[in-house]
């Protein structure tokens, strides 16, 4: 498309094509806090329009003085109205490393992203709202890894408050963060996994409640305290159980209601710390 | 829509419902930090499908305990298919009004918006983003008030800088903020503000930028240095001009790249601090 | 104290002094985004070490093109060592004034601050931190005036929560957040102001608690529980009852437990919105 | 210290002490989102007090359901007057493993750090700000891990823009973000470390600066092109040549004075992407 403007510009000189000679290849070179419109393919014909966060990155091998940042965008832009699975994210993370004649691409693009709820009791819908990355990787000659994180918002209670207390227990948001790779981009499913999720948490939330979905939610969070721990733990044997998860990791923290600090735990099971 | 929910609700004690005896009137009362889709009304035939952060309050009388926070997303869920103008925006917060039984509403909208621009040599075509508030105050018996709040970045190259030096000179991205109160809903016209604001700067931004472009900016910015006060006052000059515009007030920062800190400079004409 | 550089620096071309022709005044020139150590002088003996984010600014008559901006740092350089009261933060804003040949001086510093707090039943001992701004507005010919804004964190338990349900209670991290304008600076007592705030919520915070305070705050938080219109016009009645304010606005925000948003209030005598 | 209250306290249930049966280890639970005076001990004789952001966890083995929240805050409040270098830091993760009964425990504080730097001509002195963190790593029956990472402000040049214009060249503030695992905590040197990586900027940032100071930085930068490639090259050299790093990873980011988003580059010798 821009053949005829990369034609012009050969009489200037192109200093990012020079020689490097302190032989330091570079895992990333790239370009990072771009705000840009995505088009989610939600499924085989929902599509929903966010804007994302994006950082695309190439490695740079050690001879190479520097890379052409702007060729990032020019993908972007080329890309902007396709709706985008995880598999076609892949695709575009190799579409980056043709254009800038790179080995290994590494692309991220952080959203909000929104599940419409029905409220427990009364049943009114309205929009929850999720924060979501999607990573690619790609590397010639191997397949290309995906990676999916979500941040959830539920309602923890604690059992150590329910068990002292006369009555009443501590409550407070919490926000799960769970980071899968997969073994395939096709086995990433996002709505179930938001789902499941919820599901382990003292109660889920939603955007629009009335009394009598209050009430519901209140006694639920009541009947069903969880420490910190126990959320991480019960959110790692959902993951255990999704097919498709090379790895995973969760995270878990609690904005207290009674401290003005957070109580956070972590599992994964890539050894990491 | 959920009449039915509120008559099942009424055997529950409705203590929002219930007087207060404190006798202070609360200016504002209701929800933040939601975040919500919204459908910008671009032109007569154009819009643009963007996630927003919300607030939405109304002003409570002394003798009311409390409002009914769950009608704010209600409106809002009501609302969100609909193409937004400035002026849908002022009716929205008026239906706020007419469902909360509330005599002042506001409603404040944030969002990133996109123009689509060409790059100034190449021509080439991408997207820039700009951080955006629209800001309805409705009062029943008064016309709805509408504020429109633009942050643009652009580029600034110091006067000073370039005067003392034999060569080169500092230059930075710069925010412009500019918050402007409008006669009418119409006469807001964000597309015009944000090129207008642009063309005071040392050099406007864009997306995609080919080695002539860069030229040319680099150099219209060497030749156009401004101080932060001088990027106030010009855009003040601009803002003067500008038709159906109550009252206005434009702030620049310049993320200077000697410091690590702004130069900073304010003006507005409401003669405010 | 650089008056040998301002010297030396005469051959150079100084563009800041030079004639303006746009006719327009500016309201504030300055610096921001500084972070510089502070020392606050909580009592007559007692002082606290903090780091603050300072914004430094000065009127510019229609006729000047720009401020020195190195002035500012010099003035706060200057003032680093030495222990700042809210009346000494006032004397430092007229010594911009002073320094930059200016009218009118807005100085604001951001910090955190700490009070060491006694469990309420195991008396334990930790500190809790607050988020505190101090504002001094300096005007030739007047007096100086000052401002301290506060962000107190708290618990917040919903009355119509407690009301519907068999049992439990959702409850939150709230905050609110105060700003007084005082007759004098030395009206300002700072933790007198953060206990009294403390002092109607559901219940305050602490650092450290056992498991018996935990048990107490609980408790504590069910026998009282409050609406954020109830934080806010219980705030109020406290702020009308403190000596030397000439004006308040008071702030709650409540990260709902049961929702992904916040609910918010606001009460103020300025007739602001 | 508080061995009373620990007695008193057990009459109550203590249920983070009970049995787990899901069989999953946690690698992290603990405490996240502290704020708590730290007193750095910079020399042997010289100290800095800033306020630093904590966070502290412990390995809890699959056998046990929860860890003691409470006494993360206790060993903070024990320490928080004690003087802190990297080995005191180390010291206190052990101290940690000891109160919490763990075999594992990681703590993180992030702070402000200040250096006192005089002008490149006029030789006015003010401080500048960067941002650090600390990482220890105990495990019982091991030499405890130290980390050190420093975001060090500085001015990047283009080298592509002056190369292709006629005057001037686009620059802008960047961030070089080092990290560093250390031999020993012994070998953590900040200041050298700040002080090394400035060195490789096109130039180094100062909180005060003078006209003639400003034509100095001006004309050094200028004089100095790189490229953000470059930047992270430049200092990994510089890295290597540390003693006592058993690994390191180094980041720029330019915010890119004519685009609204970052240039970015990377390099480790973790083998890490």
């Amino acid at each position: 498309m821009n053949t005829l403007f990369d034609l012009v510009a050969t009489s200037m000189p192109d200093i990012q094509s020079s020689l490097d000679a302190r032989g330091i290849p570079i895992q990333r070179a790239g370009v990072r806090g771009i705000r840009y419109p995505l088009r989610l393919l939600v499924s085989a014909t929902v599509s929903q329009q966010v804007v994302a966060h994006w950082e695309m990155t190439v490695a740079l091998p050690a001879e190479d003085k520097g890379t052409h940042m702007s060729r990032f965008i020019e993908v972007l832009e080329a890309w902007r109205e396709t709706p985008m699975s995880p598999d076609g994210f892949c695709r575009m993370a190799r579409a980056i490393c043709d254009r800038l004649d790179a080995k290994i691409c590494d692309v991220a693009a952080r959203f909000p992203y929104f599940l419409e709820k029905a409220a427990p009791v009364s049943g009114l819908r309205s929009l929850m709202d999720y924060q979501v990355s999607w990573v690619a990787h790609a590397s010639q000659g191997a397949p290309t890894r995906f990676s999916q994180q979500v941040q959830v918002p539920v309602t923890s209670l604690c059992p150590c408050s329910k068990a002292i207390s006369e009555y009443g227990a501590h409550n407070q948001r919490s926000h799960v963060h769970v980071s899968l790779d997969y073994e395939t981009p096709m086995a990433a499913d996002l709505d179930v996994l938001i789902r499941g999720v919820e599901a382990q948490a003292s109660s889920q939330l939603w955007g629009l409640l009335k009394r009598e979905d209050e009430k519901f939610v209140t006694e639920q969070a009541y009947e069903n305290p969880k420490f910190v721990e126990d959320l991480v733990r019960d959110v790692a044997v959902l993951l255990r159980r999704l097919p498709g998860v090379a790895s995973y990791q969760v995270e878990a923290e609690n904005f207290e209601s009674i401290h003005n600090h957070s109580a956070y735990a972590m599992v994964n099971n890539r050894n990491e710390r």
